[in-house]
Order: C-alpha cells, then structure tokens, then sequence
C-alpha cells in the first residue's frame, strides 16, 4: 500500500508498505478513506519529536472503514465506519480508568509516532474498542475527521479546561486551526465576548466568520493594552494560549482577570516566564492538557445535531498519491490560508 | 400613587395608596417603570399564599429608577436605572453567603408578598446594594423585565440544576412561559436535542419558534412512549418539570436516563408519588429550587450580548391603569396565548 | 466444586457444581479465598429478583486467587492475589467510559444473579480487566472483601452523593452493614456531626464506636423532631437513607435542610411519597445510584494506609462448607448482631 | 491606646495612639482581646509592600469584644465575642458575590496594611456584618485566632484548590506556619500520604506530630529523587508551594504526577521558570490564590467538633507591651522554633 513515511529530520516520501495486519487480539485494521495532516507531523518532520523513529509512517487522524478486527474486539466489525482518535486508550488502565487517555500507559498519542499512522491506505489501530467510534449513517465525514484530534483538542484543552461559560470574556491567542477549533467549540457554552488575538492579516477576517466576537492584529504588540481596554481593565475569564511560544503565553498571565483560567494548549518547546511576583494573589488557575479524547461522542453529539459544522475548517482537498502537496499547501499556510487539508483515499 | 392590591382570595384592585419611604438605610425607593405578572401573583389571588395578607401590594418582577436610597445604600443613587430582582438578598447571612439568595434569613421571596410590591408607582426595595442590578446604558429595558424572575428561574432551576451540556438530550415537560424561559437558557449549553412537551394546541408551534428540536404534544398521553422511541430507549439526560402537578413529575421519573437528573421547576401543590421501586438504581438526581437570581449578572451579559433574547417572551403589553386588564388576559392564557404581559408606567 | 446454590424462593443449598471455564477472551478464573454475604443475597433467597433463576451460584463479593486468564487479559495473571467487584465492567460501552459501570450494557450487577457468583470454590470472572483489583503485597484480604461492595456501596451512594464535606451535618437514617459504611466512610471528610437513627437496642452502641457523634433511637417515632433541635431546627446538609423502605425515606424529606442532599443507599421494592409541596423551594436534591465501584482503587489506598479500618464491619466467620450456618447467622441479625460474615475457603 | 505601628523600613515601635471611632455605617469597633503575628507582617517591616504606609498599626489577624456599631451593622452587637478576618468584604461587589473576598473592590486585604489593623488594643473593622465571625459560647479562643488568616490560607490556597482527596498523595514544600496549616486542614480528605519537605532540622519532627506521614529534610537537594521513588516515579496528585520562592515552586513542577495540581499559597517576589516543555501534555493545573476567608464558618465547625485542633501552632505567648518581645521571637523562628505567637491583651 501507498504511505507518507517519516525518514529522519526534513525527509519524508510516499513509499509502497506492507499493509498492516492485526496483532493482538485487541487490534482492528482499518482502511482509509480520508485522512488529514497536524501541526504535530510538521514538528516530527522537523526532527523534534524524538519518540517518532525514521521509518514511520505519519498521521493520527482519520475516518475509514474497518477492515478486520482481533479475536477480542466485540463493538467493531468489519464493514463499520469509524472515526479514528488521534489517543489510543486501553480503558483499563489506571488513567484511562480516570477518563484520562492521553496518559494511557499502554497507549496514549502513539498513532503516527511510536507506532504506524494513518496517512496511508490501511492503519493498524490497538484498542480498538476503546480508541474508535462509530460514523452514524448518512453524517458528513469530512466533517468527522476533524473529531480525531482538531476539535477535541480546542475543546478539551481550551474550552473546557478554561471552564468557558454563559456571559463569559474570552481570549484565544493563536488564530491557527487550533485556535479555531476553540473558537468554534467555545461557542457551545455562549460566552458574551470571545477576543481572538493574532499577528497574520487574514487570519482575523477568518476569526470573524467562525464566530470571535472580536480580533486583534498582535503585530504592534498592543494586543494586551487593547484588551485591558476592551474588559474596562479588568481582563478575561479565560485566555486560551493556542500558538505554543513564550510570548503568548505571557500575554495570557498579562489579560487574565482576577479568579480566570489560563489554558494552554499549545505545544512548547522551551520554558517561559511565570510572573507569581504578579500572579500569586490573583486567584488564577494555569491548565495544561494533552487532548485525552473523552469528549467525542459529545463533539459527534453536537456534529450530528448542527450546532457546530466542523467542514469550515477545510480549506484544501488532495488525493493520497498528491500528499507531498498536501503537506507543502499545509506548511506554507501563512501563504496559502490553509487551515486543514483534507486527503482522500 | 396607584397601585394593585389584593384583598382576598379571589379579590383584587387598582388603589391609590401612600407612597413608600425609606424605611431602613439599606433601603431603596424605586420608581416602577416596568413590571409584569408572574404565575405566582395568580396563585397568590387564589388565596394559596398563606404568607400574603389581604392589603398587599402584588408583584415582584420591574425595572424602574432609583428614586431615593438610605444611608448605607453604597452601590446606587437616585436616577439610576435598575432591574428589581424578585429575591431580595441581605447578603449577609449564611445563606445569602452561599449563594442561596433564596433562603435569606432576612429576605427571600418576601417582594409582593410579605412585603408590597412593583405592580405600583413605586416600591420599596429592602437591602438595595444586594437586590438591585444596575442597567447598562442603551440595554432594551423590556428585555430586561425578564430578568427580575422569569429568566433565572428557567435558567436555576431548570438548566443549571439540571447540568444541560453541549450534546445532551432535554425534555422540557410543560411549555407555558417558565418552561419556555428554560427552553430559551437551555439553548446557551448547546444540548443535541431539546424535547417540549405540552397538552395546548399553540405552545408547541411557539416552542418550535424558541428553538425546540422537538415537540409533543401529550393530550394522547403518549409523551412517555414518544420520547422513549425518540432516544432508543434510553431515556433524556435532563427532564425539566415546569407544570407543578404529579402527573408531569410522574412523566419526568418516566423519561430521565440512568444518570440523568430531574429538575423540577414547578410549584406543587400536593405530594407526587417518588417510584423509587424502578428508580434506586437507577442512577438519578432530582433537584427542587426556590430562584436564588445568583446569575442576573451573567443572564445580563448574555442579553447585552445578544446570545438571547428575552423580550420574545413579552405577548402583551399595558398600561398600568389598565393593569385589570392585564391580568384577564394574563388569567386566560389558553384563548390569549399570553407569555409576559408587559405592563407600563 | 462446592457452591451455594438458589433453588428458588426460599431455597439454598450447598451442591457439587462443575469448576467454571474461561468462556471469553477477556475472562478469568479466580479461585476464591474468603467471600461473603450481602443483603441482596436475601433478597435473591425470597425471590424479590426476578432476574436470578434457580440454579444460579449466589455471591458478588470475595477475594481470591487468578487460575485462569483468557487470551486478552492483560492486566492479571494466574496467582495474582485479586478483589472482586460485585459490578462486572467491559470498560468500553458508553456507561464504562463515564464511570457509571453499573449501567454497563455487557455487564453491571450481574455476578451470582445473571451468572454464577462467588459463593463457591472458583469463578469465572467477565472482564476481568476491567472487573478485578490487584491486591498489593501484605495488605488484610479480611478488610479487602469489603471492597467488594459494601464499602463502595455506602462510600459511593451514600457519602459522594451526598456531598459529605468538612464541618457538615449528617444523618444516616438506618445503622445496619450498609449504614455502617457509610458512616465509615463518611468519615473521611470530617463532618461535625453524623448522626445515626435506628429502631434496633444494639446498634447505636455499635455506631458510637464507629465514630457517630449522636446515636438516636427512633422507636418512639420522634428521630424528626429530636434532629431539627439537635441542628436549630435548620435540618441535615446530608441525609442517606440506608434501609430501603418509604418511612425512612419520608424522615429525610423531613430533617433535610435548604440546600441539603437526600442520598438514597436502599434498595426500596415500593413507592414513598415524594412531598414536593414541602420540598419544591428547599432547594434540595435527592439521589439514587447502583453502586459504581469506580473508587475501588481509592478505597484500597485509604486502607493501605489506614485510614479506615473496614475489618470492623466483620463480626462473624465460618468456613464455606459451613454457609449455611453463614446464612443463618447472617439473617437473624437481630438476634445475633451481625454485620458481615465472612466465609473463608 | 497603645499600637505597634510600622514606621518604615526595618522601623516599628509601640505606640500611644488615640482610640478608633466609627467612621461609616457599616463600621464596627473592636476590642482586641488576642491577636498574632503573620509573615507578611515581616514583609511589610522589610519595606517590600509598598500600599502599607509609615505610621500603620499592623495586625490583621485577632479575636475580641466589638465595642461600638454603625448604624447599619445589624449581625453584631456590642459585647460579641468575635473572629476578625484578615479579609474585609464588602458583601456587594461582583467578586464579593462570587465569594472572592480577596478581590472585594472596597475591601479585600487591607487591614494593617491599608487601614489600621489589630495589633492594638482597639480596630475599626469596615463592613463588620461580613467581616467579622461569631464566636460560640465555650470556644476556645485561643484557637479561634487561628481562623483570621493562617487556617483558611492554608485550608483555601493549599488544600481547596489542590483538591486534596480520600487516598491521594499529597506534597507539602515548606513547613512553615503555613505549611503546617495545609499540613493540618489537609488531613479533613484523608489522603493516603502526606509528604513534608523543607530544609529546617526541626520542623520535620514538628510536621510527623501534625500528622505528615513523611518528612524530607531537603538540604541535600534529593527531595525530588526521593519523591519519585517514594511515588513509584508517579509523582504526587497535589503539590503545595508554601515557601514562596522559584526553587521550591520548581519542585513542585518536577513532582507533580499527570493529571495533578500544583497548589501555590507561597507569596513570591519575582518570577520563576514555567517548564511549559515538560509541563504542557502533562494535563496539571496550577493555581495561585490570595485566601477568600470564605471557608472560615466551615473551619470554625471543624474546631467546635474537634476534627482540627489549631492551638497547636501556638508555640508562644505574649502580653501587649511586650509586643516587639513577640517580633523578635517570631522572626528568629529557625532559633526560637518558633510557629504562631499568641499576643494577649
């Protein structure tokens, strides 16, 4: 089979692989239909994620049609359509038991990493039973890829780890996909104000459309004084950190209000400055989270009944065979606009 | 001043009457500008309220002005615009301290009932700083009538006890204004699906209008069956009661999910029968509440920030003068299809 | 193997039975070291439950020892020392993955009622994985049997759901095993007050060395009125309703106070009256629950580390070929003051 | 009247000053009975809060008789015994009504600091009806002084928000007053293990009498290696900064298991290293608080049933004149050992 393979830091290539097979009896194969690229495949393709080894196959997220299931799997068959989560958990660990997959001990974000991935015609997917969901008949799938990782991940991780509720101000630093998915899904809870602060140009007018209640072009580094402005100094109940620098995490501790929630969701890389100087009486709470995946037969819940339409965040369409493309329109996404890219079987 | 008075069960009148003072110097006078007629008012007329004495000046929903305040009265002054809020709060003793409004050892629902109230030229507000909510400028002040009850009460009672998430499945037993009030603040958590149910031939279209996913009406008695087929047997996350009689509680203990809550709304006025024979297992909360309007500042900012609109409960509107009038049409809910009656200065 | 066996109602007896096999991947076989008797088990024996047929091994508690593994069991392996829960959880259905395992749609509150139980030489154990809990080195098996379900029975339904915290008032209404644990357990989160009402002359003296700080005896009927004055007539923050019949039930609704928790532990065979026109503006909530079994791992570590001494709860032992001795002592506990019997192999 | 008054940095003498009177309504007059020494007392003689003018009378901690009322204090009367909270709250402002005293607009942590404090023999307590607590007959007053600040700091900064539960592992990092006070208020959850670190040779001998079940001297800088180990390489679920410095807030980063809290209660003056590239998939939460003093009518029941006994902190006592005696002692704690000095009338 066709796969996009990870061959060590700033090499990857489409080679023919041997299609997965099951091998344990907790194991399903799924086959491929659609399948998308994460700002995670770009920092292994970086070299940055040492857990990944040259080798292996990428991609985490994915909707496909099982294909043969382990003696032991009892709620897949094939022929069902799935989702696949970006987590795999084998609910009977200790955090899995917790509702904390990211932490599964043994599974966790392993798909596309320490294990083969979804950017190729078939996956093989441990737990299956635990790390699937099923597609109800006739839902939109491009829609349903986005459950695998993008909008579980703004959601846990910003939305609801920063507690967003009715009448709520809200920040987003970080207008990217992820920052998106947060917007879209912060929405769930009406929130009085939702302020998205970015340094693109088209990124805003984006924002708009999805929902932000406000947008502020960073670039002259007043985002801060603005939105002290704007809260009539008092700042935000929640600021969600969507971008993973140390910068915008400060900017965060700077606009949260007294008694609000800093949620990070970005992946950092380097340390940043906590200013408990500032911050030691001001009642705050600082989360971070690895998207546990928990939340998607909810996401899937409000998916099937419209409140939320996933498929906005799809800016690009391409065939497996043209996934190099697909990765160079997704890298290049200050030039191209690309927010996900959609890859077909 | 004029004002409406009940004198009686059954009996009630238009007077002239003195105008109230500063009685205690956390006191406010203020002068009505709005008010409306809540269900309570007519069982109160009933001579149901034992604790309302003929002689009472009723109501206790308005905006107004603040026409004069007492010495210790800190947070408003006179020409201020204020929403009067049905529960007054001393904001003192443990309850209040709590957050249970509702339960002050010094106030409670006492506004048109132990005390006179807004359906007058003026009333006297008992402990201002914390009974009173201050109307931003350029706000719809008709909107802003719901807010003294109706609002929170949906809202409290019936959405937050009843823990509505983003996805859940709801049924809201009873479609008159209380439950549209829920129906209305259901809507800020995103639920998948929101079940009316209601034996009037109009609610239901109403209840389509205010964003029920479903309606049914139960003249058949079939609603229990209906909703069991609508969720594959499996039940509603969260039943809200808005009637007050056993036979729609009886209906909600029929309905609810394992792990999902009841929450009544309603005023009963007799037992109801707890099947605890089916339900000990099963799982369940049910939740009774008096308003505490602990959230009229955050249903204030969703008004302000048009994630609800509440002036669509408003049916009717009058004249003060002619508030008899008001509540015939009030009374007759079924031949009017009166929601809120507004009535004006 | 030797087993005790249901053979309808009122009928038992100790009968040879073929040792349980492996039916499943996910199964295993423990051969049983110590179990005991629960209430249930009576109510099995009267033949309240229809859904245990004649025939049926009776017994959901028990410690042991793994025999066998199927070929997906990972977490256990044979001589693994191990506790039994009385729910039996396939850790992947909708209910498992939100905690609620006794609404599990493979499993729930299946062990000696749907298949044979643990009042025997061996069982056959489904998922075990998710259904079993490792034993750690040295630890009491004496105090871990009643980690099975009496403890997470009265610490789950009666203590969580009621929201038991520091400085509270509690009132356990029945002091029998399962009353017991919850007063045990509730405990934990140290309540100035828990005060326990029964109609036995043995009991209160057993709840005092327990840790009650008032011990009422309601055979003159007067429990209600003696604890609204021991509270100031405000009522209990936590009322847990531990016997299962309307009239203990109907006290809490009458010593609950605003804002307060009825938690209901008993397994109730008819309605109570639910009086709402009391109760509709307490504020209050009541809730049910099958016991979960989802703080078994929390519950070993608070006895790992003494922090609750369950082997009190333990006043009688016999060997299994001698159960029905067991069975006896166990229901005439009146006369014999029995708690829990434990049956050692 | 005689005062310890603050005269700039490094400079305090006891002084004759002329008795406070009522100065609003909502004011009362206190008589000081006993009061005690806090560290930030420390920090303002150091010069390092600058909103504490020279010529302050420090203090925000003590019991007395109120002496004389404002018109609009009706809770207190004078002759009552009571509690003074370091907190002032208006009980009207936004975060009032939120229960975050701290932030109160009007109020907040402004005795002794902003306004005159206790370390008199009269106060002026503003917004006495919520900021003074009622002492029951037969209390011990000694432990009572307890609650004006270091108990719920301890209780609410450490213990609330870590979310110390039944069976967790809790870390403590320092062993301060404060430190020992979360060390007391944790034990009301019943955690598994109660870990004590500190560099003190003392202090670790003092935390095992309170109630830790470990205790690490970190001198040698391996309370982290020990940590781990002692945690199977887990960590800890809640990790308590009571220093208020970057290397112990560091420790509490490298010790804290997935899916726990770092619970900060130590007031810091500069900022520390955030390690957002371990931290950010590791699903914690850190929390900063400046106490609410919401939770003291639950600490007052917690001390009249006897689950905590804060007289323990008490390691000295004092008269009034002898005051700067107090000073001495309390600041050479590492010689004096010294914990809470009890400054009596």
């Amino acid at each position: 089979m066709k796969a996009l393979v990870y061959n060590g830091p700033g090499k990857k290539a489409v080679e023919e692989r041997q299609q997965p097979d099951i091998a344990a009896p907790t194991d399903a194969v799924v086959k491929i239909v659609k399948t998308t690229i994460c700002g995670t495949d770009l920092h292994i393709l970086k070299g940055d994620v040492p857990t990944c080894a040259p080798g292996r196959i990428l991609g985490h997220e994915g909707v496909g049609i099982v294909d043969k299931v382990g003696a032991a799997v009892t709620a897949f068959h094939p022929g069902d359509r799935v989702i696949v989560s970006c987590i795999s958990s084998c609910g009977k660990c200790d955090y899995c038991r917790r509702g904390m997959y990211s932490h599964c001990v043994n599974g966790g974000s392993i798909l596309g990493n320490k294990i083969d991935g979804t950017q190729a015609e078939y996956v093989r997917i441990p737990f299956a039973d635990t790390s699937l969901y099923h597609i109800p008949g006739g839902a939109e799938e491009d829609a349903l890829v986005m459950l695998s990782d993008i909008l579980p991940t703004g959601f846990e991780c910003g939305v609801l780890n920063g507690k967003v509720e009715p009448g709520a101000t809200v920040a987003i630093v970080g207008a990217g996909p992820i920052g998106l998915a947060a917007l879209l899904t912060a929405q769930f809870y009406s929130p009085a104000q939702i302020i998205m602060v970015d340094m693109d140009d088209n990124r805003p007018q984006m924002a708009t459309r999805f929902g932000a209640t406000s947008v502020i072009n960073n670039k002259d580094g007043k985002a801060v004084d603005k939105i002290m402005t704007m809260t009539n100094g008092r700042g935000v109940d929640t600021a969600i950190e969507a971008v993973g620098v140390p910068a915008s995490f400060i900017t965060c501790e700077d606009i949260v209000a007294p008694g609000g929630i800093i949620a990070n969701i970005g992946v950092h890389g380097v340390k940043a400055d906590l200013h408990l100087e500032r911050l030691w009486d001001r009642n705050i709470a600082i989360t971070t989270r690895l998207v546990d995946t928990v939340t998607t037969p909810m996401l899937l819940k409000t998916v099937q009944s419209h409140r939320i339409d996933p498929k906005q965040l799809i800016t690009h369409r391409f065939k497996l065979d043209r996934i190099l493309e697909a990765y160079e329109t997704f890298g290049a996404a200050a030039k191209t606009n690309a927010l996900k890219v959609l890859i077909e079987a």
